[in-house]
């Protein structure tokens, strides 16, 4: 696999991947999806190499951790297993086997006759995704960024180094011997990299770093390349004064318990004023089963035993079993704290009051506004968008959990007989027609209708 | 109109627009469209106070007219006049009269049975909008805000501040008397301000600069609110082996000289060399008698009479009768130079043969590809979306023209019945049934229907 190096100039793998971007971006569908199969089969038959290389990330790990230095959560997000790698060859071959997202004709619209107007998805470019070290993130987004036509420069956490190099030249392997064009992936490692990383807004389209809200603001701060930041997620539970209170508990305890370190899980529970002494105490003891630690503000500690809530504890991603729970005297103010001290990322509201849920639903500003729903719905899978590559807290181009769809842009194709802008000006214009139809741009359209 | 004052400081005036985006947001369709006519008559009806003003940043223009620092174009689009403001006002009604780019259901999933995901458009929030000294763009801008319920910032030309200052004044009371909540537009006039409006990213969801590329670089490389660039193109027309010359004489022409200070006016002009001495010589002949000068590469000066162009001529955008022409062997070279130097603006070929067009419209990285059609078409109004704000050269949110779509993004509102996410995990996960459906989001949906 020697020709396939890692340690050419950063500079180089961003210029490589830049030239890359354009061939692949007209890559049959037939080509990448045998390429992902291919890198699913060969993940497969590498198995031993890649947890003997894994072995070595988590040993290095392992001294850390009994240094107090990582703790065990993060040693287990590092280390693979045979039945890990498994499920990351299912996730490939689950990419493969989703609908192309490219090409797709998003709208037509005839401007007049014989000048036709397609607006087609393609790919972005080049991606740039910094992430955490879990090795099936460095899977993951190479099998998302080649679904989708784009070429990416991967920097993993450097604690997954072993890892990360070898199932990235498992990848391109696989990818070449399909017919992938050479260049497609690159890998970055040193940390300095990420810099010339942030500085190439002449050769990457878009970063995605994923990890802390810190992390992710330094990468705002520091390129002016487009960022889909995955940050923090700070989501509400709001049981309203209407709600089905046996209903509420249920989602109250699935979106802390059923999994605390993921960003969807709840961090601030908001109980309707009229409803708190009947609904806390049984919530809190059923919670204090399950290890949660509770902090409330004083009308919580009127009605149950918790440690009292600082405003630092309003807006903080605890991704533990620790939960803020507040009094609120109406919707409108459960509406009002979560769009003061949310994170734009998922909010759910417990009622059987409809104009309840509408108020909250339309007044809340966040990817995800949730009806008697619990908050970890959010998320690609759950969503039906397939592996998603985030979730993003940014309000323009792609909101939410990202899947393909996010990866792509488009391209506006006008097909015309000669059409001068001349005939639509001055004294005279003829008028455009402007008119919408079903139809899919295919080369040659105009042409072809017309014999 | 003094209660709208334009002195207070431009971080309040930014945190007034972050309150008033909340309740601009739920606007009715009624309450944006009824202000927007409110706006137009206003507009109408203090025409005279407007011309007033505007004559006195038109009288210091021409001062410094007279003294070389400014160019008769840059006055005569600073001059407002009877007829220009009644299209004012006709622009206004016309964004008032389009469809509602706000509530509408992108899209609807069933997760499981009675729950069901809807994404659904909604404004992005606040819009910082830095433009050129055209009086005209600060009413488009307002205009294309309002009806996409977004609070906008905006900062037009110092040489026009007495004509943007009542503009501004006209439209915010004629929409606070039509029950827009105040504090939706804010006007800021300092130079500092704009470097205030680039550091408020907790308030300000996207920059929209218009102008030089220069200007449009230093605020992407100055702030970490995402931004949708309006810059320079760099536009070409390509005449292939298998054009209709007759036809690609009037595309090319029309491309250059029917408007020439626009950016998508062509820049250069490519040549099939087995069509450069049956097509250049009469071209340039038109081109001659229009005034516009041409720059040649070496194989365009052996046909035709041209200065000598340098490697700078390929990457500037004249906006003026000025042309540079090369001779390519082929659509790959042709496609090779453009997406070398061009701006991944608007690039057009003329040719009969359908596959040439075919790899030319696939290969082509530019956010407009026309085949047999001028360059001129890559226009908001002309692609039928109405008025626009910009035409972005970037690759993510929207790319191309840009009309009331690209200032919206969009929402997940789940409508659920108590659903857990431990239903859905563990040992016995139940499965999703995610079954695309046609319907749109309304408040207690579920409900309704469950009736």
């Amino acid at each position: 696999m020697n020709h396939h190096t890692t340690d050419r100039a950063a500079e180089t793998k961003i210029t490589d991947a830049q030239s890359a971007a354009l061939e692949l971006a007209n890559l049959p569908e037939s080509t990448r999806n045998d390429a992902l199969h291919a890198i699913a089969d060969a993940i497969e038959a590498n198995a031993d190499a890649i947890l003997d290389a894994n072995e070595r990330d988590v040993a290095a790990a392992e001294e850390l951790l009994a240094a107090g230095e990582y703790t065990q959560a993060f040693v287990d997000r590092l280390t693979l297993s045979a039945s890990k790698l498994e499920s990351i060859a299912g996730m490939v071959r689950s990419v493969a086997g989703q609908d192309d997202p490219l090409g797709r004709t998003l709208a037509a619209r005839e401007l007049d006759a014989d000048l036709e107007l397609y607006k087609v998805s393609v790919p972005i470019g080049v991606l740039g995704a910094v992430f955490e070290s879990r090795p099936d993130a460095l899977v993951q987004i190479a099998a998302l960024s080649l679904k989708s036509g784009n070429a990416v420069v991967l920097k993993g956490g450097s604690e997954a180094t072993h890892s990360n190099r070898i199932l990235f030249e498992i990848i391109v392997e696989a990818a070449a011997d399909a017919d992938v064009p050479d260049g497609w992936a690159q890998l970055i490692e040193a940390r300095e990299d990420v810099q010339t990383l942030l500085e190439r807004d002449d050769a990457v389209d878009l970063l995605m770093p994923r990890g802390s809200s810190s992390f992710v603001s330094y990468v705002e701060d520091n390129t002016s390349i487009p960022v889909l930041g995955h940050t923090e997620g700070v989501c509400h539970v709001y049981v309203d004064s209407e709600a089905d209170l046996g209903m509420a508990a249920d989602v109250a305890y699935d979106a802390k318990v059923q999994y605390p370190a993921v960003c969807n899980a709840v961090e601030t529970l908001l109980v309707h004023e009229s409803v708190a002494e009947e609904f806390l105490p049984a919530m809190a003891d059923r919670y204090r089963e399950a290890g949660v630690e509770l902090r409330g503000d004083e009308r919580v500690r009127d009605v149950i035993d918790a440690e009292a809530a600082t405003d630092a504890d309003w807006r903080t991603e605890y991704g533990d079993l620790i939960l803020a729970i507040r009094v609120v005297d109406s919707v409108a103010d459960a509406i009002d704290h979560i769009n003061t001290n949310g994170s734009k990322h998922t909010e759910s509201i417990l009622t059987e009051d409809q104009d309840a849920a509408a108020r909250f639903m339309h007044g809340i500003d966040a990817a995800s506004v949730f009806h008697n729903a619990s908050t970890r719905f959010a998320d690609g899978y759950r969503f039906g968008l397939g592996a998603e590559v985030g979730i993003s807290t940014g309000k323009t181009h792609a909101r939410g959990p990202v899947g393909l769809e996010g990866l792509t842009t488009y391209k506006y194709h006008l097909e015309g007989d000669g059409h001068l802008v001349a005939t639509y000006a001055g004294e005279d214009p003829r008028p455009f027609t402007h008119a919408d139809f079903e139809g899919e741009w295919t080369p040659g359209r105009l042409s072809d209708r017309e014999e």
